[in-house]
């Protein structure tokens, strides 16, 4: 079981979804929620553009110019960044389909180098993680991630260790993944980790 | 005349291209600059790639996804941000061949808005503008840009405004545009800007 805290219980074992993370995707998910951060002044976090290597364009006449033969490139750090209460704030956000464990692979290696860079610097990091078969979404502070990764011989993170090192992130219809009110919790709260 | 900070005078009614300023446009004299400042562990910048619609995609057999169809986007902020110093830093770069002004726009009305957003969240925001045939770049606070904006009824910002307001950049070889330099000496000096 876990304690939101908006005072909801979920049982981790079930399968029902909880509200808000039902049929949107996580990103769409959050690029809503960050809209909405935005409009209200609350932050100015985006997401980054995928890398895209552009081979051949195309000049059409008299229309934009148009790209024929592109690729995807590894992005070279993570999804989102931004400014929140005077804070750098940097994240990578994942679905994890499977129930028992969140795959080391869903992460590039540098992405966890550029996280770690980030806390060094004083920045905020972390990873939003969602078990979509569980319906759940962790927020998982970087550093802690990372000291996983470096000391635990898996090549994934079990689920058990986000029920008790992540923090459940809750949502509502404006704002479907609203991190930053797990953030506040664990970043800006007495008590909460250092910054 | 304009002193730089290393004590080199530069004329700017002179067509002598600065040193540094050769060959190489902006953006990839930034990007190397990043590179030394991430690999000297100084600051975390990175260029956001350049936004594209991707309207169609093949799957080749035993290659890699190739896009077939898609369209540059117009940027929903600037190119560049990361930490330094603790600080979110954010910046947009433009070259400007014209010898009298900058004009307006080469700017994104929303890039302007976006750059005080991050002030206003206590992030430092500024542009970076080099004049080619001047051979000359300058570093200009977005608050001062926008409040000239707002106020100037024109259409582009003068050399002269540079020349009074802005503050210019120094390079080498490793850092061709080592901009944070100048972020220190107006961002981190007693009498600077205010945070």
């Amino acid at each position: 079981m876990i304690n939101y805290p908006d005072g909801r219980k979920v049982n981790w074992h079930s399968n029902k979804v909880a509200a808000g993370n039902r049929g949107m995707d996580l990103e769409k998910e959050i690029n809503i929620t960050n809209q909405f951060y935005l409009a209200q002044d609350t932050a100015v976090i985006h997401k980054k553009p995928t890398p895209v290597q552009v081979v051949s364009v195309s000049y059409p006449k008299r229309s934009a110019a148009r790209i024929t033969e592109a690729y995807y490139k590894v992005p070279s750090t993570t999804d989102y960044n931004g400014i929140y209460r005077g804070k750098y704030l940097d994240f990578e956000a994942k679905e994890c389909a499977e129930r028992a464990s969140f795959p080391f692979k869903s992460l590039h290696p540098h992405q966890l180098t550029h996280l770690e860079a980030v806390q060094r610097h004083g920045g905020i990091a972390f990873l939003i993680v969602r078990f979509t078969s569980r319906g759940v979404t962790f927020l998982a502070d970087a550093g802690e991630v990372i000291q996983f990764y470096r000391t635990a011989d898996r090549s994934s993170i079990p689920f058990d260790w986000f029920a008790e090192h992540g923090h459940p992130i809750g949502g509502d219809y404006l704002r479907p993944v609203d991190y930053l009110k797990t953030v506040d919790r664990i970043y800006f709260t007495k008590g909460g980790n250092a910054l």
